[in-house]
C-alpha cells in the first residue's frame, strides 16, 4: 500500500481503477461561485456519488452492467474557490488532458457555467460538433448584471462559439424576451416546453456528427428534482427523463461528451435529486458511450 | 425619501409602484386561525413573494412579460392575529375598497376561508358571479367542529349566497358523504378528480358571465406542492395546471377577482410549492386579466 | 375505566374498537433491522397513524366510508429490537392468532422482509396462494451480504415456497444480473417498469384463487414517496397507484390479506409519503375486502 | 394472546406492566389546541417514548434503576381533538380516576394549560397543595386575546384556586408588566431568571406539606430544548436541570404529582429535546417518588 | 385608506406608525452577496421580525416596555441584488437621510459588510466615535480573494477610517496570524475569547464619548446561534450576550447607533437564532437608547 | 498531470501532500454497522472535512498555524459496507501500516468501535500505553445483544487487552449498572459526569507514558453536538471540549494517537456538529503531537 494512493475516497459505483484502459471518464467540478438564487451545487458530485451506492450496477432497462463497461471516476477536479475564471481554466486544462489520452469526459456540476471551458475544448477537437441542451432555463444571456461569465451565460458562449445551428434545446420554459429573440436570431433549434418529440424528429439529422450532451437537473419538474439552483415548475418527469436517455441511446449515435450539472444537495432534504442523478449517470454510462 | 413611504419591502417579482394605473392588485391575506391538522399559511404570502426573485418577468407560454402590463403588490393586510371573525371583516372591507377603485382584487392566503369575504364582496357588485373552485377538498362543510367559519367551510357559505348552480367545482378528491350529498342536491357543478376536461367543457357556458377564480394549492399533487396544511395525494401536476390557467387565459373570460390560497412554507423545505405558486400567479396576472 | 386498557393510543382512523366482530385487521410491523442504506421505517406504522388524521373516512372513489366495514386496528407488534430472526417468528405468531381467529391481516412494515413470514402462514392455510407484489426492487436475491434474512430477499423466499409461477411482480426496476434470470427460471410472471396493464390483463387468471397483495412504498417514484429506504426513480405517480387499487377493487378478487411497507418517515419531511400511505390503506380497507 | 390487549404500542422505557402495583402512573395528554405561534406540542408524549430507547434504564446519577422502582405507562389520554374544553374534563376524569387508585400522576403534555385540570383534582385530595412552577413564561394572564383557557393562563387558574402563597415560580423570563404586577400582588413566590438558587432556599419551607412539580420544557434555553412552541432565549442548561431533579430528589419531599410539557417535536429536528425530555422523565421517575 | 400606505407588512413588536417622533429607526439591510461559505443572511431581517411575534413587548429584566419608547420600523432598504458597490451605497444614502432627521440607526444585516457603510456615515457625524465590536470574527483582512468589499473585511475599513485606537473587539476566536498581527500593529483593543471582562474594563474609559455597537450574531456559540453563515465553535452563551447588553445599558453611554448582523435563517430549522436575535433586538431598543 | 493522483478529493483544511514528511496520518473510518439507535456516522470523515472550509487554518488559542506543521489526509479507509468483522481488520492493517511507516494515526469515525483495532495495533507496539477516553457513554458492556463486536462494547475490549488501570474514562453518564461495577473492579480510573478537574489531576501521573486520546462527540451536549448516533444530555460545552484540548497540549504528553468518533451529520441540520469537529480537530493538529 502506497499511503499517497491509499485514497478509495468516494467513487461513483463500478468505476474501474484503472485510467488507463477506461474510455469515459468521470469527473465533477465542485463550483457554484456564480449562483444568485440559491448555490450550493458545489457539493453535487460528492453527494451523487456517495447516493450511487443505493443502486444496482445492472441496468434491466438497458440489460447492461456498469462491470461491463470501463470507465473510470477521476474524483473532483480541484477548483479555485469563489474565483470564476481560474476555475473555468482549470477545468479547460483537465479536458484537454483527457482529451489527449483519447478519453471522453463526462463531468458532473457545479453550476451550468461549466459547461462552457468543456464544450470550448471538445470543439476544437471536434469543429463538427452539435450541442445537445436539456435545460428549464434558456441560459442565453450576453451577461448576467454585468458578468459575462455567470450560470446564465453559458449556452450564449457555446451558441457564439459553436455557431446557433449546430446547439438544440430541450424543454426550455424559462427565459427573457431578449433571449428568446436571440434563439430565434441565431438559428438555434429551439424546442420550448417539449422535449421527447422534438428529440426523435432531430436525431436522424445528426447520425454522423460528434455530439455533446448537457443536462441541466432543472429540466425536470421539481417534484422529481427539488434539490437545485434555480426551480422552475411544469418540467418533465422522471420517467421522461430515462426516455431521453434511452432514445439517445437507441440512437447510436457518436457521443464525445456529455454532462450533468445543477444538483444542489442542500435542497434535497430527500436525496430524491441525488438518487435521480445517480441513476441518470449509471443509464447514460451504459446507454450513450457504447 | 419620505421614511414613512421607505418599506420596499418584499413585493412580488414585475409589480408596479403606482396603484393608480394598476388594473390588478395583488394582496395578501396572512391568516390561518382555523386551520386543524397543519397550520401555518399565514406565511405563504410573504414566502411566495420573496421566492419570486427566482422567476423571469417574461412568460413565454403567453409571449407578454409582467412590464407589458400593470399590477400593484399592495402587500399583507394587517389581520387580527388568532381572531378570524376580526380578520374576515379586515378583508372584507379591504375588498371593498379595492373594488370602489375599480381594481381587480387577486389575493394570497392564508387559509380558504379568506375567500368568504372576498367572493361575498365580489357578489354584491356583480350578482351574476360564477365561481371556478379548484382544490381537493370540497369545503362544502356546514360547520367543522361546531364552527361555522372555518377552512372547511368556504364553499358551503359560497354556494349558500350564490346559488349552488354557480359554484363549479374541479379536482375535488376529499370530502364526507354528506358533502357529496349536499353537492348533488344544492345544484353545484361538481366535478370530482377530474379538472382539465370538465373546465373546457363548461367554459363555453359561461363566456359573457363575471368570474371569479379561486384555487387551493392542494388540487395538485404533494408531490408537486407538498407545502400545504391538508395534503392529498392522487391530485393534479404542475404541468396540468399551468393547463388550467392557460385554457382559461385562451377563453378570454371576463375574471373579476381570483385567489390562491393554501400554501403553508413549513410544510415546504425544498421551496418547490412557493416557486410553484410564484409562476401560477405569474402566469395568471399576464393571462386572466388581459 | 380499566388502566390497563385505557391506552386509546394511536389508531387508524375509523378503526373499530371491537376486535371480534372485525373482519380486517390492521397491524404495525415496527422492524428495520435488514435496512442498509436508510433505515427508519420501523417508525412508519406510527407514523401512518397519525397522520391518517388528515384525511376523511369517505372515499368518493369508492363512495364508501370506513363506518361502514368493520376493521381493527391491533397497533404494533412488540419486535425484539435489532433481531430479525426473533422478529419474525412474533411475527409468524400473531398472523398464526390472527388466521386462527378467521381474521384477514392487513400489515403495514417496516422493512419488506416482515412479508415473509406472513405469506409463509397464509400460505399454510390457502395452498393455492397466488401473491401479487408492487416494488421497484425484485427482492430475489438469495443472499444480502452472506444473510438470508435480508430487505432484498423475502420474495426470493416465497418464491421458493409458493411456487415461482404463484408470484406476480409489477413495477420492477431495480435488480441484478442474478435476480433477472431467477426470475425468468423461476417461471416468475415478471413484469418490469409496467403496472396497470400487466394487472389488468392478469386478473381473470386469477379470479378463483386467494390473493396475497403486497405493495412496497417505493414502487412510486421518490416524488410521490421520497420518505422510503432504498429510493429508486422512474415510478408510478400516485394516481397510477390509487387506479392499481381500484383495479383490484372493481375485479372483486378474494383477497385473504395484504401489506403496505418501507415507509421510513425520516426521509419524509413533507409527510407526504405518510399522508399518501394512509390514504392507500383507507382506500384498501373499503375497496379490497368487501 | 388477547387482541384487545395485543398493544403494546409504544411506552416509555422500563413501564412495569401491571396497573395494580404500580405507584406512579406516567401518562401523555395530547393536546396543543390553544397554542398560537407554534403548535405541535400534542404529539410530545408519542416522540419522548419513541426516543426514551436511547436511554438506559439505570441512572449513575441515582444509582438507581427503573427496574427497582413500579411505575405504569397508562398511554395518552384520548382527547377531544380541537376543543380544549372538552379535553380538560377528559383530563379531569382520568386524574380523578388515578386518584381514586391511590396512584401519583406524572403527566406529559401537550400544552401548559394541561396543568390545571391536573392540579384542580390533585388540590381537592390535598388542600394543602404547593405547585413548584419551572417555565420561561409566567403563564398569570387573565386571559388570551379574550379566552380564560389558554396556553398563556394555566398558573393565573392555579393561584386563584390555591392562593398565590402556594405557588413557586422558577426561571421566569417573559411575561407582561401586568403579570409581573399580578404576581407581586397575589403573593406569589416569584423567581425571575434563577431557578436553583431560591430553589434550594425554598425547600426547607415546605418539607412537610404535599409538592406539585411542574416543567416547562421552555425553561431550558433553546440551545437546549429547541422543540417546543414559545421558545424564549436565556434559559438555564440541560445540566443545571438535572441539578433542579437531583436537589428535588434529595430533599425527599413529599411529592404527589408531576408534568412535563411544551416538547413539540416539529421544531426538533435533531430529537435534542425528546432525548432530553426524556432523561428528565427517567430521573424524575427514579428520584421524586421514592 | 390610502392604497400606496397600506402594506403593513411585517413590522418587529412595538414599532410605531410615527417615524418623525421615534428616535430610534430600525431597518434590515438584505444583503450576503459577498458570503462565501453560507449566504442566506439576506433573509435574516425579515424573519427576525415574523419571529418577534414570541415575544413579549415588556422585558422584565429592564422593567420597560416597548410601549414606553418610539421606535419606528422602516422595512428592509431595497438594495441592488447582487451588486455589492451598489448596495453599500444605498445604505449609505439611508443612514445620511436618518442623521439628516435626527434619527439614531438601528440596522440589522445580512453580512458584515453593512457595517462599513453605516460606521462610515456615523463617523462623518461623530469624529469621536467609538466602534465596539462582537464577533467570532476579526473581520481585519486587507481584501479576500482580492477582493476588497467583503464579509472578511469591514473592521479593517473601519480601523482605517477612524482609527484602531478607537475599535474595540471582543469575542474574536478566529482570525489569521496576519489579522492578529494588524490588530496589534493598528492598536485595536483587541479582546480574544473573552467577551464581559473587558468590555467592564473598557467602559469607564468611553464614557463621554459617542459610541457605535456592532454584534455580529456568530460571537454566541452556535449551540445558540446556528442561523449563521460562518459558525464557529466556542462562543458565548445567550445569557452572557443578554449581560453584554444590560452591561452596556447600565453604563448609560452615549450610543449613536448599533446594528447585529449575520442571521441566516437556512441555517436555523428551530428557529432558535431568529428568537435569540428578536429578544436581543428587544433588550437594545429597550436598554441602549434610553 | 497522472490521472489516477488526479483526485484532490475532500481534504481537511491544510493538508500536506506529502505523506513522507508528514508526521502525523489523519484517515476516516465510514463505518457505522452496529449502530442500533441513529446510524449515519460513517458520513462524518467525508463531511468534517468538506465543513473544514469554515476555518482558518491559524489558531489564536495556540498561536500556531496548519501550515507551520505537517499533517497528511490519506482520506477514508475503504471498508466492507455492512461487515463489522471485516472492516475492524481493514483498520487494523490500515494502523499497521502507519506505524510501521513511523506515523501517528489520527482517526475519525464512524462509530466507537473502530477504536478497538486502533488501540490493539498501538498497543503492540507501546506495551505501556494509556488510553484517555471522554465519552457521555462507559461503552463497557461485554456484549451487546448477543454481539461482542458493538458500538458499547469497545472500552470493555480495550481495558481487557491493556489492563483496566490503564483506561482513563471521562464525562461518562450513561451506563448499565453492570457497566459501572465492571468499571470499578476492573480498576479504571472512572470519572463519570466530570471532565476538566480529573483530567488535570491525573495529566502528572501519565507524563512519561504513551497516550492515546479517544474523543466521542457525545461528550459534549447535544445543544453544542446534536449530530451524534446515542445523544446524551448533560455533557460539556465546547469550551469545555476546548479547555480539555488546551490542557493535554500545555500538558505536552507523549501522545501516540487519537481519534474522534461518532459524528453522524443526517441529525446535524445546521452542521454545528461537523464545524465543531473540524475545530477540535484543527486544535489537536496544531496541539497534540508538537
Amino acid at each position: 500500500m502506497r499511503f499517497d494512493e491509499a485514497y478509495s475516497g468516494n467513487v461513483f459505483i463500478g468505476s474501474s481503477h484503472d485510467f488507463t484502459t477506461s474510455r469515459v471518464v468521470l469527473y465533477g467540478m465542485p463550483m457554484d461561485w456564480t449562483a444568485s438564487f440559491r448555490p450550493g451545487s458545489r457539493l453535487g458530485p460528492a453527494r451523487i456519488r456517495e447516493a450511487s451506492l443505493v443502486h444496482e450496477e445492472y441496468s434491466h432497462y438497458l440489460r447492461r452492467d456498469l462491470s461491463e463497461i470501463q470507465y473510470f471516476d477521476a474524483g473532483d477536479i480541484p477548483l479555485a474557490f469563489g474565483n470564476p475564471q481560474r476555475s473555468l481554466e482549470q477545468i479547460s486544462v483537465f479536458v484537454q488532458q483527457l482529451l489527449s489520452y483519447e478519453k471522453i469526459p463526462f463531468g458532473i456540476g457545479g453550476e451550468h457555467l461549466v459547461t462552457w471551458p468543456i464544450v470550448k475544448e471538445i470543439y476544437t477537437k471536434y469543429p463538427d460538433l452539435v450541442v445537445l441542451h436539456f435545460d428549464a432555463h434558456a441560459d442565453l444571456r450576453e451577461d448576467y448584471e454585468g458578468e459575462v461569465y455567470s450560470h446564465a451565460t453559458p449556452m450564449r458562449k457555446i451558441a457564439e462559439r459553436i455557431g446557433g445551428e449546430n446547439l438544440y434545446q430541450f424543454g426550455i420554459r424559462s427565459m427573457t424576451r431578449e433571449e428568446a429573440t436571440y434563439a430565434e436570431e441565431a438559428g438555434i433549434h429551439f424546442y420550448p416546453f417539449a422535449v421527447i418529440e422534438p428529440l426523435k424528429q432531430i436525431i436522424p439529422t445528426i447520425k454522423d456528427r460528434p455530439v455533446y450532451v448537457s443536462i441541466d437537473i432543472d429540466v425536470l419538474d421539481p417534484a422529481f428534482a427539488p434539490g437545485t439552483g434555480t426551480p422552475d415548475s411544469g418540467g418533465i418527469t422522471s420517467q421522461e427523463m430515462f426516455t431521453v436517455i434511452h432514445t439517445l441511446a437507441a440512437a447510436e449515435l457518436q457521443i464525445v461528451g456529455a454532462d450533468l450539472v445543477e444538483v444542489a444537495p442542500a435542497y434535497d432534504p430527500t436525496e430524491q435529486t441525488v438518487v435521480l442523478a445517480g441513476k441518470m449517470i449509471r443509464e447514460m454510462l451504459l446507454g450513450l458511450f457504447v
